[in-house]
């Protein structure tokens, strides 16, 4: 498989599934059975989903030392020679007693959160799990009030990589899998409807008419540059976010709602979960963003300012400068392939009641409603102005924020 | 110049020198006097010198935001497409005075620590100093009980990037100048020695026998692997260290006089003084260590346990975990040129009476003696056993230790 992706500039086009073959399931189940078990956590078998389709494709399984150290220092896979962007640290954990009991195997079994059997892993190594080294280079920052980094504080103090096997669809029965399609689903189903440029956005927030309106804007300049079906993919980010993020069940109910309404207009809607966690790594997502929606068909990727950051947990500011993210995109090795259109800021145009590009020549006319301003008045019960967001969207999020959805 | 640099795998022939020819200098004085000035720090005077000889060529000034942060993320320069190693930011610091000061300046000049003027710096570009993210993406720690971070905050809260034209040789007056080879004169030396392997080892340390005995061993290999006249470049770092590093003047006193004492054997030796300062930033300075000197014409890099690391401030630990530093180097993309030696651990053979390679058969005959031993060693005026270091060499480290050593 590895063989077959590595020649530059030709990963995108590579799907790798790591998925066994159905008919092969039942006896690798048995097998498995009987080897020793590491559990995965939901964040970590959200990885495993994540692989198991090819989204991190040439990677066929959690990184060993040196892939992590090619991903923490380089922010990419060095594959004979050649780069390959990989900015994020794809592992898994385990604890010091996990270690011993699968010293020298030649396989083990990973476990999701429920016990059942996810995959096999082939000559796992273990190597040192360097938290606050990890943190410090993946996010420029060491403190634990990072939500992710957290998360690393308190994982094993080991790290096992290596090849898997999934010998199962990862799905959630939440009523949402057949919105989570893999990017071989998803290269056909733009196929299907003829795109011939396939704009993504990454979301994990709520669609206000100002992202509508950037949507309905970047079709249009697409068309004006002669492509002739320009598909929107929708993209929301559908695993591990942190507490005070809105669900993704709430998410996707305001999504369905705005695309049945028309907010995007006439441009063709693909709309499908992501199945990555989040890991509030600001520049360095970003890149993952991208190319991860590159091996899942993407030839524009839409980046606006401050992408997958975050407040500071320690101090009055941003953990990362806002135009970095743009920056790192722009110059990314690996990622030229996917072309960048860089985000025009929308805010509420109180003469014309509606959200639009904002016009330095009439300032005072243009009000900024913030997330934090928004999720103020839908927990107060309060209606935005007209045009701010579709209404039926909008009751959506209101009764999330009021406590009436059930999760 | 850059043009004449980029294309892969040449670099390491470009030795670009930022010095102005002599010719025009007293015209490129007289024209910078004029200019808004910049005072340059100790350090920074010294990161001038690496720039001005080529030894981190092709950057041509102080990192420009978009080169600093290729380099914080990437450990390379994008150049062209192609990744060129750059593992360490060479920034220069400024106020929020002199960001005023120098606001819409086409040149600007840069002044020594002495006040007197060495370079002109065109469009500089003025960027924030973000000094956690920087620490955190350099070191994998934010802690500023490491002294570079330590140096790191206190600088301005800018950063100025910008190319550079240097007006004048760097030299310290220290007696030690002549020892300063730029890369065009190291190549011109190997080339006169008709070295067919230059095999480098990086120092910030006084030499011992088992150092002494691992350069022997290596010539020895390098001669049985078909090279006729490998050639040994002992390149002691001369820039800034921590206050309790050995300083350059004992280290140099100590290495000529073991090379007058052949404890080197019969392999030429050429010992040059490296003008970069030290950033202890482990497996990403290794990594620059090993560039630059394949900029000076370096074939063969010896890399040990370790490289340019350093106790963790708040830990009973190393900052690094010590083989980081060799693996990162045998994947580095763009350092494939320069073939790793890798460090064979040598300790003092109590049977024989010298330093020997360590054979596990018969463990209790080794002794280690560690830096910290052989320090105390030298402060109490204890003599370390016959054969761990040519006896002069010793002397200059002991009178160094009890103060007799005039600096």
């Amino acid at each position: 498989m590895l063989g077959l992706c590595l020649f530059a500039y030709f990963w995108a086009a590579c799907t790798a599934s790591l998925l066994a073959p159905e008919a092969d399931r039942p006896s690798l189940l048995e097998a498995a059975s009987k080897l020793e078990k590491l559990q995965l956590s939901e964040e970590e078998l959200q990885w495993v989903h994540v692989l198991s389709e090819g989204w991190a494709a040439p990677l066929e399984g959690f990184m060993t030392e040196m892939e992590y150290l090619q991903v923490t220092h380089y922010e990419h896979l060095v594959v004979n020679g050649e780069l390959v962007p990989m900015a994020v640290p794809i592992v898994k954990a385990c604890s010091a007693d996990d270690k011993a009991r699968i010293a020298g195997k030649d396989q083990i079994a990973l476990e999701g959160p429920d016990g059942s059997i996810v995959a096999i892993m082939t000559k796992p190594e273990v190597y040192e799990h360097r938290k606050e080294e990890r943190a410090g280079r993946t996010f420029g920052i060491t403190h634990a009030g990072h939500p992710y980094i957290k998360m690393i504080m308190e994982a094993g103090d080991w790290l096992v990589g290596g090849k898997i096997q999934v010998l199962k669809q990862i799905t959630y029965n939440d009523g949402m899998d057949e919105w989570r399609l893999t990017p071989a689903q998803l290269k056909a189903k733009f196929a299907e409807l003829e795109a011939d440029a396939v704009f993504v956005f990454q979301l994990r927030n709520p669609v206000h008419n100002g992202h509508a309106l950037l949507m309905q804007d970047t079709a249009a300049k697409l068309k004006a540059k002669g492509y002739k079906k320009p598909v929107l993919w929708l993209s929301p980010l559908g695993g591990w976010t942190k507490d005070d993020d809105v669900p993704l069940k709430t998410r996707m109910a305001q999504h369905h709602a705005i695309i049945k309404n028309g907010v995007f207009g006439d441009t063709p809607v693909v709309l499908a979960i992501f199945p990555s966690p989040m890991i509030y790594g600001g520049p360095r997502e970003v890149q993952w963003h991208a190319y991860a929606r590159l091996n899942g068909g993407a030839t524009h990727y839409i980046v606006g300012r401050d992408p997958a950051g975050m407040k500071h947990p320690a101090k009055d500011d941003d953990i990362y400068e806002m135009w970095h993210g743009q920056k790192m995109l722009q110059s990314a090795p690996g990622l030229e392939k996917v072309q960048l259109l860089p985000f025009t800021f929308a805010s509420y145009d109180t003469k014309a009641g509606k959200m639009a590009f904002f016009d330095p020549a009439r300032k005072a006319d243009f009000v900024s409603i913030s997330g934090s301003k928004m999720r103020k008045m839908a927990r107060e019960g309060k209606t935005p102005p007209p045009g701010f967001m579709d209404p039926e969207g909008w009751e959506i999020l209101a009764a999330f924020y009021q406590g009436k959805t059930e999760l």
